[in-house]
Protein backbone atom coordinates (compact mmCIF):
# COMPACT_ATOMS: atom_id res chain seq x y z
CA UNK A 1 0.00 0.00 0.00
CA UNK A 2 1.44 3.80 -0.94
CA UNK A 3 2.28 5.53 1.93
CA UNK A 4 -0.24 9.03 2.25
CA UNK A 5 1.32 11.98 1.51
CA UNK A 6 -0.28 15.28 2.90
CA UNK A 7 -2.77 15.79 0.62
CA UNK A 8 -4.43 12.22 1.15
CA UNK A 9 -5.07 13.44 4.88
CA UNK A 10 -7.95 15.20 4.88
CA UNK A 11 -9.42 17.54 8.09
CA UNK A 12 -12.02 15.76 9.92
CA UNK A 13 -10.76 12.03 9.46
CA UNK A 14 -10.81 9.94 12.82
CA UNK A 15 -8.42 6.81 13.27
CA UNK A 16 -9.30 4.14 15.83
CA UNK A 17 -6.21 3.70 17.16
CA UNK A 18 -7.02 0.41 18.94
CA UNK A 19 -6.24 -0.27 22.73
CA UNK A 20 -3.67 -1.29 24.86
CA UNK A 21 -3.92 -3.12 28.52
CA UNK A 22 -1.77 -1.11 31.08
CA UNK A 23 0.43 -3.68 32.31
CA UNK A 24 1.08 -3.70 36.26
CA UNK A 25 4.83 -4.94 36.14
CA UNK A 26 5.48 -2.55 32.89
CA UNK A 27 4.25 0.28 34.22
CA UNK A 28 6.40 -0.48 37.53
CA UNK A 29 10.00 -0.74 35.50
CA UNK A 30 8.74 2.15 33.38
CA UNK A 31 8.33 4.56 36.22
CA UNK A 32 11.55 2.95 38.18
CA UNK A 33 13.74 3.80 35.34
CA UNK A 34 11.90 7.52 34.21
CA UNK A 35 9.81 8.80 36.88
CA UNK A 36 10.00 7.28 39.84
CA UNK A 37 8.04 9.57 42.55
CA UNK A 38 6.28 7.24 45.01
CA UNK A 39 2.18 7.06 43.41
CA UNK A 40 3.83 5.62 40.74
CA UNK A 41 6.95 3.00 41.97
CA UNK A 42 5.59 2.55 45.75
CA UNK A 43 2.43 0.29 46.49
CA UNK A 44 2.67 0.75 50.08
CA UNK A 45 2.87 4.38 49.79
CA UNK A 46 0.36 5.01 47.03
CA UNK A 47 -1.68 2.85 48.67
CA UNK A 48 -2.34 5.95 51.40
CA UNK A 49 -2.57 8.72 48.30
CA UNK A 50 -6.17 9.80 46.56
CA UNK A 51 -5.72 7.36 44.29
CA UNK A 52 -5.74 4.24 46.50
CA UNK A 53 -2.88 2.28 45.00
CA UNK A 54 0.26 2.67 41.84
CA UNK A 55 -0.99 4.35 38.78
CA UNK A 56 0.84 4.86 36.02
CA UNK A 57 3.20 7.65 34.94
CA UNK A 58 1.47 10.02 32.49
CA UNK A 59 5.06 9.86 30.46
CA UNK A 60 4.14 6.05 30.07
CA UNK A 61 0.75 6.22 29.21
CA UNK A 62 1.80 9.16 26.42
CA UNK A 63 4.42 6.85 25.32
CA UNK A 64 1.77 4.03 24.94
CA UNK A 65 -0.66 5.98 23.08
CA UNK A 66 2.48 7.08 20.43
CA UNK A 67 2.90 3.28 20.18
CA UNK A 68 -0.58 3.00 18.94
CA UNK A 69 -0.25 6.15 16.89
CA UNK A 70 2.45 5.03 15.17
CA UNK A 71 1.17 1.54 14.24
CA UNK A 72 -2.45 2.96 13.07
CA UNK A 73 -1.57 6.12 11.35
CA UNK A 74 1.51 7.43 11.55
CA UNK A 75 3.69 4.36 9.83
CA UNK A 76 1.46 4.67 6.56
CA UNK A 77 2.00 7.99 6.18
CA UNK A 78 4.89 10.35 4.41
CA UNK A 79 5.64 12.01 7.67
CA UNK A 80 8.69 14.02 8.72
CA UNK A 81 8.49 14.07 12.45
CA UNK A 82 6.85 16.50 14.91
CA UNK A 83 7.72 20.22 15.77
CA UNK A 84 6.05 19.16 19.65
CA UNK A 85 2.45 19.54 21.56
CA UNK A 86 0.44 22.46 21.91
CA UNK A 87 -1.07 21.11 25.21
CA UNK A 88 -0.85 17.63 26.76
CA UNK A 89 -3.03 16.64 29.57
CA UNK A 90 -3.65 14.25 31.97
CA UNK A 91 -7.48 14.03 32.77
CA UNK A 92 -7.57 10.71 34.76
CA UNK A 93 -5.17 8.15 36.05
CA UNK A 94 -4.32 4.95 34.41
CA UNK A 95 -4.65 2.15 36.73
CA UNK A 96 -2.61 -1.43 36.56
CA UNK A 97 -5.35 -3.70 34.22
CA UNK A 98 -7.00 -0.49 32.72
CA UNK A 99 -7.70 -0.52 28.84
CA UNK A 100 -6.64 1.81 27.06
CA UNK A 101 -8.20 3.01 23.70
CA UNK A 102 -7.03 5.63 21.86
CA UNK A 103 -8.33 7.56 18.84
CA UNK A 104 -6.71 10.59 16.59
CA UNK A 105 -8.62 13.32 14.37
CA UNK A 106 -7.25 15.62 11.72
CA UNK A 107 -8.09 18.95 12.79
CA UNK A 108 -6.30 21.72 10.35
CA UNK A 109 -3.66 21.34 7.72
CA UNK A 110 -1.54 24.60 6.05
CA UNK A 111 0.77 24.31 3.47
CA UNK A 112 4.48 25.09 4.35
CA UNK A 113 5.31 28.80 2.79
CA UNK A 114 9.17 28.25 2.28
CA UNK A 115 9.08 24.43 1.27
CA UNK A 116 7.19 23.21 -1.25
CA UNK A 117 7.49 19.81 -0.48
CA UNK A 118 5.37 19.48 2.62
CA UNK A 119 2.59 20.72 4.72
CA UNK A 120 1.80 20.44 8.78
CA UNK A 121 -1.15 18.60 10.19
CA UNK A 122 -2.65 19.76 13.13
CA UNK A 123 -4.38 16.72 14.89
CA UNK A 124 -5.61 15.88 18.59
CA UNK A 125 -5.24 12.32 20.22
CA UNK A 126 -7.36 10.80 23.13
CA UNK A 127 -7.24 7.80 25.38
CA UNK A 128 -9.98 6.85 27.12
CA UNK A 129 -9.95 4.00 29.59
CA UNK A 130 -12.63 1.26 30.16
CA UNK A 131 -15.06 3.14 31.62
CA UNK A 132 -15.00 6.04 28.78
CA UNK A 133 -12.88 8.73 31.28
CA UNK A 134 -10.61 10.26 29.08
CA UNK A 135 -7.38 9.86 30.17
CA UNK A 136 -4.44 11.82 28.37
CA UNK A 137 -5.11 14.47 25.54
CA UNK A 138 -2.93 15.76 22.99
CA UNK A 139 -2.65 18.16 20.52
CA UNK A 140 0.62 18.06 17.69
CA UNK A 141 1.41 19.34 14.63
CA UNK A 142 3.31 16.88 12.46
CA UNK A 143 4.80 17.76 8.98
CA UNK A 144 3.99 15.51 5.89
CA UNK A 145 5.61 15.53 2.62
CA UNK A 146 3.43 16.55 -0.55
CA UNK A 147 2.78 14.42 -3.42
CA UNK A 148 5.44 15.16 -5.84
CA UNK A 149 2.75 14.01 -8.35
CA UNK A 150 0.39 16.56 -7.47
CA UNK B 1 15.04 17.17 54.82
CA UNK B 2 11.89 18.70 55.06
CA UNK B 3 9.99 18.10 51.93
CA UNK B 4 9.71 21.72 50.21
CA UNK B 5 5.60 23.42 50.42
CA UNK B 6 4.24 25.55 47.77
CA UNK B 7 5.58 28.64 49.88
CA UNK B 8 8.98 27.20 49.92
CA UNK B 9 9.11 27.47 46.20
CA UNK B 10 10.07 30.79 45.11
CA UNK B 11 9.17 32.28 41.42
CA UNK B 12 12.54 33.25 39.75
CA UNK B 13 14.11 29.97 41.07
CA UNK B 14 16.44 27.89 38.92
CA UNK B 15 17.36 24.34 39.47
CA UNK B 16 20.41 22.96 37.59
CA UNK B 17 18.70 19.03 37.09
CA UNK B 18 22.53 17.36 36.02
CA UNK B 19 22.77 15.55 32.69
CA UNK B 20 22.18 11.85 31.16
CA UNK B 21 24.48 10.50 28.59
CA UNK B 22 21.78 9.33 25.81
CA UNK B 23 22.44 5.51 25.36
CA UNK B 24 22.13 3.97 22.05
CA UNK B 25 21.01 0.79 22.80
CA UNK B 26 18.30 2.14 25.61
CA UNK B 27 17.96 4.68 22.70
CA UNK B 28 16.70 1.63 20.19
CA UNK B 29 15.23 -0.68 23.38
CA UNK B 30 12.45 2.15 24.03
CA UNK B 31 11.76 3.22 20.40
CA UNK B 32 11.44 -0.55 19.72
CA UNK B 33 8.56 -0.52 22.16
CA UNK B 34 6.77 2.77 22.06
CA UNK B 35 7.60 4.92 18.87
CA UNK B 36 8.52 2.42 16.22
CA UNK B 37 9.22 4.80 13.26
CA UNK B 38 11.95 4.01 10.96
CA UNK B 39 13.78 7.28 12.38
CA UNK B 40 14.10 5.64 15.59
CA UNK B 41 15.12 1.82 14.59
CA UNK B 42 16.23 1.30 11.77
CA UNK B 43 19.72 2.81 11.37
CA UNK B 44 20.12 2.09 7.54
CA UNK B 45 16.97 3.51 6.81
CA UNK B 46 17.79 6.56 9.07
CA UNK B 47 20.84 6.86 7.69
CA UNK B 48 19.40 7.88 4.58
CA UNK B 49 17.75 10.55 5.97
CA UNK B 50 18.34 14.27 6.57
CA UNK B 51 19.60 13.48 10.15
CA UNK B 52 22.04 10.67 8.89
CA UNK B 53 21.50 8.10 11.67
CA UNK B 54 18.78 7.34 14.02
CA UNK B 55 17.75 10.13 16.81
CA UNK B 56 15.94 9.35 19.86
CA UNK B 57 12.06 9.20 20.16
CA UNK B 58 11.17 12.50 21.42
CA UNK B 59 9.39 10.61 23.87
CA UNK B 60 12.50 8.93 25.37
CA UNK B 61 14.09 12.24 25.89
CA UNK B 62 11.03 13.94 27.53
CA UNK B 63 11.04 10.86 29.74
CA UNK B 64 14.94 10.90 30.61
CA UNK B 65 14.88 14.80 31.07
CA UNK B 66 11.32 13.89 33.64
CA UNK B 67 13.98 11.15 35.20
CA UNK B 68 15.67 14.44 36.58
CA UNK B 69 13.66 16.70 37.06
CA UNK B 70 12.10 13.84 39.63
CA UNK B 71 15.40 13.15 41.27
CA UNK B 72 16.80 16.98 41.12
CA UNK B 73 13.53 18.54 42.31
CA UNK B 74 10.30 16.91 42.61
CA UNK B 75 11.06 14.53 44.87
CA UNK B 76 12.21 16.95 47.31
CA UNK B 77 8.70 18.80 47.22
CA UNK B 78 5.19 17.82 48.32
CA UNK B 79 3.76 17.73 44.86
CA UNK B 80 0.55 16.40 44.02
CA UNK B 81 1.23 15.62 40.12
CA UNK B 82 0.39 17.75 37.23
CA UNK B 83 -2.23 18.69 35.14
CA UNK B 84 -0.16 18.57 31.83
CA UNK B 85 1.90 20.36 29.89
CA UNK B 86 0.92 23.73 28.29
CA UNK B 87 3.58 23.36 25.55
CA UNK B 88 6.20 20.57 24.39
CA UNK B 89 8.89 21.03 21.60
CA UNK B 90 11.61 19.22 20.64
CA UNK B 91 13.63 21.90 18.81
CA UNK B 92 16.83 19.57 17.74
CA UNK B 93 17.30 15.99 17.52
CA UNK B 94 19.63 13.88 20.27
CA UNK B 95 21.76 11.12 18.59
CA UNK B 96 23.11 7.71 20.79
CA UNK B 97 26.20 9.23 22.21
CA UNK B 98 24.79 12.80 23.49
CA UNK B 99 24.60 14.20 26.63
CA UNK B 100 21.90 16.22 27.95
CA UNK B 101 21.57 18.72 30.60
CA UNK B 102 18.45 19.81 32.07
CA UNK B 103 16.79 23.09 34.19
CA UNK B 104 13.74 24.14 35.03
CA UNK B 105 12.87 27.52 36.05
CA UNK B 106 10.05 28.58 38.03
CA UNK B 107 7.83 30.86 36.85
CA UNK B 108 4.55 31.17 38.01
CA UNK B 109 2.43 30.86 41.30
CA UNK B 110 -1.25 30.68 41.71
CA UNK B 111 -3.30 29.80 44.95
CA UNK B 112 -5.81 27.23 44.71
CA UNK B 113 -9.23 28.85 45.19
CA UNK B 114 -11.05 26.43 45.72
CA UNK B 115 -9.14 24.42 48.07
CA UNK B 116 -7.30 26.13 50.97
CA UNK B 117 -4.23 23.24 51.01
CA UNK B 118 -2.41 23.84 47.76
CA UNK B 119 -1.22 26.14 45.22
CA UNK B 120 -0.27 25.99 41.35
CA UNK B 121 3.03 26.55 40.13
CA UNK B 122 4.03 26.73 36.59
CA UNK B 123 7.55 25.46 35.61
CA UNK B 124 9.77 25.35 32.19
CA UNK B 125 12.43 22.56 31.84
CA UNK B 126 14.21 22.91 29.20
CA UNK B 127 17.47 20.34 28.25
CA UNK B 128 20.36 20.95 25.91
CA UNK B 129 23.04 18.99 24.34
CA UNK B 130 26.57 18.59 24.66
CA UNK B 131 26.80 21.55 21.93
CA UNK B 132 24.82 24.67 23.98
CA UNK B 133 21.50 23.59 21.44
CA UNK B 134 18.19 23.12 22.80
CA UNK B 135 16.62 19.95 22.24
CA UNK B 136 13.41 19.83 24.61
CA UNK B 137 11.27 22.49 26.26
CA UNK B 138 8.27 22.12 28.17
CA UNK B 139 5.68 24.32 30.11
CA UNK B 140 3.78 22.68 32.49
CA UNK B 141 1.59 23.25 35.84
CA UNK B 142 2.60 21.43 38.85
CA UNK B 143 -0.14 21.00 42.29
CA UNK B 144 1.69 21.56 45.39
CA UNK B 145 0.59 21.20 48.85
CA UNK B 146 0.78 24.01 51.41
CA UNK B 147 2.31 24.18 54.71
CA UNK B 148 0.05 23.74 57.07
CA UNK B 149 1.95 25.48 59.77
CA UNK B 150 1.61 28.62 57.78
Amino acid sequence: MPLRYYEDIPVGDVHDLGSYEADRSELLAFAERYDPQPIHVDPEIAAETMYGGVIASGWHTASSCMRLLVDGFLAETETLGSFGLEELRWRNPVYPGDEVSVEVRILEKTESTSRDDRGYITSETEATNQDGEEVVYWRATNIFLKDPDE
